[in-house]
């Protein structure tokens, strides 16, 4: 095992009816709120009201700002900052998925940061101060609620970053799964795509011996291939929604790298470049990716993804080499995420190797990317090509 | 699942030399120490010298309170909240195992309480405000260095009570599993022994739906069943003394009860009865109790103990009964824990039925004791009789 440290502030409200703690939070946190929301799906569902509700009876003075993007933009992070300063905001509210979550998490270090926010989000600037965040999540995907993580793009430079900083955990975040009962089946889809490769990602460590988070990972993994199929032929089911949550949660709250060198990540990276010039999902995009790195990957070294497909998907490796399991493993994982219906070509979205150098170049907004294998131009290049058709 | 907080504030430092960590924690704790231990074992492994080093970089003003027993007694929290008020101290550092770190949680509450700290232990009164605590784990058993959660024993009235507050998580826990390679056989199987029972008390839940808990629990509970033989085998070797103690913080430490009903604690109960009349160590205890109080329990409803034998001692179910596969299991526990060299019997302590009307009454401190199964006195003296010989 490798030292770490566990430490996650976030209070994290789980369970139907939870919108009520908002009450008791708002009695500490301040009367002058920001609601921030997405595209106003939630004055449909009734997230909206129910939120409103509470800010109400706290009687809290609301400024609200909707309209934040999948991929949220760095424009609207500038918005949002000069609306909290211009109404003394005294906590941001973030209702919405991990793109809104994402995005009010950029605004919180930003209100007290004299330049650019950029400069925060790009690592040249470090936050000192942060307002208040709490947040509402009506989807399960990204696991921002409970970790200190966000992305955002710059369409200026066609550049998707992802950052971090000890300030930007919310203070608390509600998780109702009934909330997530009416979220449509592609956006479900990509929910459970992106956390299933939150978890792959920290799989794909080079720790020899992290054997309780390994099984913790294949876990969450499990848990969510059983759950999956359950939920999407009944998507109104809130115990099945209510596993995928959390799990989504779990998947990248910090917890499942405890004692590991943190995993690979260079497929999210590589999905950063290709949103960057596609604005395409992040879900869609790493259901693409993923079993594309990890048979480039399995070439040099199969040892982590014979282990997944063993403990995972349950394949026998009597009489096979280590590279042989590894395959069948990740054709396994294929077949499940086809089975959900994420694509697996870039030429779903209309993506061909036209602009491929583009997304190589945009791949590398660090200055290496992946662990397991570290990557250089042409093996993002190869991962690519494998994946465009 | 039901609904739940996750919620723990503590900063867990883990790994080999994090012992560094310490000057900076005391950089913003305050410069007045009361440091606290037990029996002067960590003055002969180093564990002491390499505290003072760091205590006295710092410039901290120490004061020393040796001497906390295993299951910690009220005379000795008394004291200790003397010596920190007249001392003026800002900072209780517990350097130990679990009975110091629960006895420096009663002190830390007790400080700034006016009556009687065995109010707030028995819950006749509530706890404010405490001091700060900071804890040096030198033991892996019991996950106090990581939860909210205390015990201690009233010798005037021959209670064990277990006891919790929101005030009492340690603000910050330092765990380098380099100190407990000189803790000797006996003590590392009680230690193993107790994390276990944590975990099985929290299996044995009523909660339908807990997928992924169930297999974090599985997790942890093969991780330590895997890591124990190899680690008596060599007791020296630190990577699994970092498996065992890492898992024993997260056997206990909050996480594995997210979504659950918490799991049944009438084995603790049992077992606090016990410690009360003969201060037997918790882990034997617990050994001796919680097979018999399952194979007790499995007559009525294997259920959970059928599902522990089939996904952690790999009991196959085909042609049986569900409580036949359940006494396998148990029977498997129980072979384990014997090839650690536990004790299986009252017996091993003296212990026979002579007193036995005693223990009973003293297994009801709580007014209800169980939730898998819900405690009777005739029930509870079952469990006994059948642990006696």
């Amino acid at each position: 095992m490798q030292s770490f440290i566990q430490w996650n502030p976030t209070r994290l409200w789980f369970g139907e009816g939870q919108i009520k703690q908002l009450q008791q939070e708002l009695s500490t946190a301040g009367k002058r709120v920001l609601l921030v929301y997405g595209g106003g799906s939630i004055r449909k569902n009734g997230v909206y009201d129910a939120v409103m509700g509470q800010l109400l009876n706290s009687q809290a003075v609301v400024v609200e700002m909707s309209g934040v993007e999948p991929n949220p933009r760095l424009t609207t992070v500038h918005k949002g900052i000069e609306i909290c300063r211009s109404n003394q905001i005294d906590l941001i509210l973030a209702v919405g998925g991990g793109s809104v979550i994402d995005c009010a998490k950029a605004i919180s270090v930003g209100v007290y940061y004299e330049g650019d926010v950029w400069d925060i989000i790009t690592r040249k600037a470090e936050s000192k101060k942060a307002l208040q965040l709490g947040t509402i999540l009506t989807l399960a995907a990204t696991g921002s609620e409970m970790n200190n993580i966000s992305v955002i793009t710059n369409w200026d430079r066609n550049e998707k970053r992802g950052w971090s900083s000890p300030l930007a955990y919310p203070a608390f975040s509600i998780l109702d799964p009934a909330y997530t009962t009416s979220v449509p089946l592609d956006q479900t889809v990509y929910g459970i795509v992106d956390m299933m490769s939150h978890v792959l990602e920290q799989y794909f460590h080079r720790t020899e011996h992290a054997p309780m988070m390994d099984r913790f990972m294949e876990g969450v993994l499990l848990t969510v291939m059983e759950a999956a199929p359950k939920l999407l032929s009944n998507m109104q089911d809130v115990e099945h929604r209510a596993t995928i949550m959390y799990a989504g949660t779990t998947a990248f709250n910090g917890l499942l790298s405890c004692g590991t060198d943190g995993g690979d990540w260079a497929t999210h990276q590589i999905e950063h470049g290709l949103s960057a010039v596609y604005d395409i999902p992040h879900g869609g995009g790493l259901a693409i990716v993923f079993p594309n790195w990890m048979s480039h990957c399995a070439e040099d070294d199969p040892s982590r993804m014979k282990k997944l497909a063993m403990t995972v998907f349950g394949i026998d490796d009597t009489g096979k080499t280590d590279h042989e399991v590894a395959i069948e493993g990740i054709q396994a994982l294929r077949q499940f995420w086809d089975s959900l219906g994420a694509p697996n070509k870039l030429g779903y979205y209309g993506i061909d190797d036209q602009r491929i150098e583009e997304l190589v170049h945009k791949s590398f907004m660090k200055s290496t990317i992946g662990q397991y294998k570290v990557m250089t131009r042409d093996t993002v290049r190869d991962i690519l090509m494998r994946s465009l058709a």
